[in-house]
C-alpha cells in the first residue's frame, strides 16, 4: 500500500490511498483524516487502508489523478525525527578529510540525532533559507515510520514495528555545523527543516528489495539535472533500520509516527572513497561527500555547497524503473523573511 | 488562565480549564479537544478558553473536583521540544569541576539542544529506567509554549508568541552524556522522557513576576521530602526566553505547540558556586550541580545519583505561597521491561 497527505485540509493534511504506478488516489478521510491518526490506531486503520487500496487497485472506488506536487511530506510534522548515521563509510570519509580519526566504535555504536520534527517541508517545495553563506547541502537519505515501540525493545521487536518506508531529504548547513557541534549540543541551527518523499509505502511493496532491516536498490540524485548519486541503499549500511530503531529506543519509547532516518546513503568503492558517476562510480548523496573526496584526492574542496536555485532531485526507483515514492525535488531560494 | 490534560480520552488526553486555585475543573472539550488542538488554532480557540475560565471562576459552568495525579503532561506529546541552557552559570560550574575552560562565546550564543518529545511522562507518574549505573539525575526548569513563530523571528517577535508557561524535570542519565556527546551528535539515550507540570498557565497568571522573558520566583526543588533547590529562575538566567525562541527559530519556523526550555536553573553566589539549602545557600535544580560544587570544594563528588525509590518534588509558588502550576513529583523505579 501506498500513502500520500494531500495538502488540502489542516496542518496534518489529508489522509490519502495512492495507486502503486502513482497514477491515482483515493480518500481516506473516513478511515483517518491523517497519516499520524492512522498510525495512532494501525490495527485497525491499516487493515482498513489495505482494503481500501485493494479496492482501488480494482477501480472499486472513487479515484482522482494523483499528483506529486499536491503532496506534503507523508508527516507533515511528526512527533519524532531521529536520524541516524548508518553508512560509516561516509563519517569516516568525512572525518579523514579533515585528518580526523574516526574512533573504533563507531562501527559498533549507532550515531544518531535527535532531529526537528515540526515542520517539515513539502517533497517539492523550495528550500527556502536566508543566506548562502550557511553552506546549503542535500542529504538523500532512506527512512522508516515505526508504530509504538517499547523502550528496551530488541532489534528482533523493532523490526517488527515498521509501518512505512520512505525518501528523506535532510537539509544540512555545513557552514554552521563545526560551531555548533563544537558546542557539544549537537545539530539544531545546521538542521533546518527536512522533505520527505511525497508517498510512504508499506515494506511489501518493496518485494524482494526489503530484506527487513535495509532497502536493496540504488537511491537516484540528480543535481541540477545531472546524474549525482546512485548509492545502493542496501550497501554498506553498517546498522540496519532495526538496530537504529532499538538505539533510539534505549532509554525511552517511541511514539506511533516516530521516523528513523538512516542518514546519507554512502558506498564505498574497493574499501575506498568512491567516485563520480561521470567516471564510472556510484556518485554522492549529498555535497559534504564529493567536497570530501576532492579534499582527499586534491586538497582541495572543488564543488560548491548550493546557492539560490540550485535543484536536488532524490528517488528510487523500482526493477521496471518506475519511481517507488514519487520525486523529492526543491531548488532553494533566498528567503525574505 | 490555567489549563491541564487530563489521562481520561486517547493518546492526547483531554483539554479542561483549572481554577486558579487548582481545586476545580471545567472540561474545554468542546473547545477543543487537546491542548495542541487548541494551540492550532489559539486564536480562535485562546478567546473561547478564557471565556470558559472566568465562567468557571464565577461558578456558572459544571465542574469538577481536579486532581493533579489525574494530569498528563499538559502536551502529552509535542512536536517539538528544544531545551536551551539559560543559566550559563550552570554551564560554567560543571566545566569547572572537569578542569575544562568554558568558551566566552557561550555567555553570547545560546546552546540548545533538540530533545524528545514523542513521549512525555505524566508529571506524577515513576520514572522508570532500567539501570541506576546510568546516573539517573533530575533537571528543575521553565519552559514555554509558542504559537508558531515565523523563521527568522527577533527576540521581539518571539516574546509576542508566547502562549503558556510551565515547569519541567527534563530527566537526565548522567553516566551516559559524556559518551554521548563525545560522539559529537549530542544527547539522545542520554536524555530519556521529560515531566511537564500538571498545569500550563497563560503569562498573565504571573502577574510582575513574569517579564515577557524570565520568570521571576524561586523554583522550589525537593528531594526525597527535603528542601533541596530554592533558585530564583529570574536570576542569572542569561539568555530569556525570546532571546532562545529567536535563537531556535533562525533557519526554519516554529510549529505551534514547540515547547522552549531553559535549561537547569542555578543561581551564583558572590559570584562563585552556591551553596546548600542548609548551609543557608538557595541550593540546586539537579544533582549533577551539587556534585559540581563537591568536586570543586573537596575535590570529590560525594552526593550519589537518583536510585531506585528516590523521589523529586518540583513547584513555584506564588506570593500567597500557592501552587501556581501544580507539583510534578516522580520516583525512580526499575523498568522491567
Amino acid at each position: 500500500m501506498k500513502l500520500a497527505t494531500l495538502k488540502t485540509g489542516g496542518r496534518d493534511g489529508r489522509l490519502v490511498v495512492v495507486s502503486r504506478d502513482l497514477t491515482e488516489m483515493t480518500d481516506a478521510g473516513e478511515i483517518a483524516p491523517t497519516l499520524q491518526d492512522a498510525l495512532d490506531d494501525w490495527e485497525h486503520a491499516g487493515a482498513k487502508l489495505e482494503a481500501l487500496a485493494e479496492s482501488l487497485s480494482h477501480g472499486s472506488v472513487p479515484s482522482e489523478r494523483f499528483h506529486e506536487h499536491n503532496a506534503l511530506s507523508p508527516l507533515p510534522r511528526a512527533y519524532q525525527w531521529a536520524d541516524g548515521s548508518a553508512y560509516v563509510n561516509h563519517v569516516e570519509l568525512v572525518r579523514k578529510a579533515r585528518g580526523a580519526q574516526m574512533p573504533q566504535s563507531f562501527w559498533t555504536d549507532p550515531l544518531m540525532y535527535q532531529g526537528g520534527s515540526d515542520s517539515f517541508l513539502a517533497p517539492r517545495d523550495p528550500i527556502r533559507l536566508a543566506d548562502e553563506a550557511w553552506g546549503i547541502d542535500f542529504e538523500a537519505e532512506i527512512a522508516v515510520i515505526v508504530d509504538d515501540v517499547p523502550m528496551g525493545a530488541t532489534p528482533e521487536v523493532a523490526a517488527s514495528k515498521i509501518r512505512l518506508i520512505m525518501l528523506v531529504n535532510d537539509v544540512s548547513l555545513r557552514g554552521l555545523i563545526p560551531a555548533e557541534l563544537g558546542k557539544g549540543f549537537g545539530f539544531f541551527q545546521s538542521k533546518p527543516s527536512s522533505a520527505f518523499s511525497p508517498v510512504a509505502v508499506t515494506p511489501d511493496e518493496l518485494g524482494s528489495a526489503w530484506d527487513g532491516g535495509k532497502l536493496h536498490l540504488p537511491l537516484n540524485v540528480d543535481y541540477n539535472g545531472k546524474p549525482f548519486g546512485r548509492a545502493n541503499a542496501g550497501v554498506d549500511m553498517t546498522f540496519d533500520f532495526p538496530t537504529l530503531i532499538a538505539h533510539a529506543a534505549k532509554t525511552r519509547p517511541l511514539c506511533a509516527g516516530s521516523i528513523i532516518g538512516s542518514g546519507t546513503v554512502s558506498n564505498k568503492l574497493d574499501g575506498g572513497p568512491g567516485k563520480t558517476i561521470e567516471e564510472g562510480g556510484v556518485g554522492y548523496s549529498c555535497l559534504a561527500e564529493i567536497r570530501t573526496v576532492e579534499t582527499i584526492n586534491s586538497g582541495e574542496a572543488k564543488t560548491p555547497f548550493m546557492a539560490f536555485g540550485d535543484n536536488v532531485r532524490i528517488e528510487m526507483l523500482d526493477e521496471k524503473h518506475h519511481s517507488i515514492f514519487g520525486a523529492i525535488e526543491q531548488t532553494v531560494e533566498k528567503y525574505e523573511g
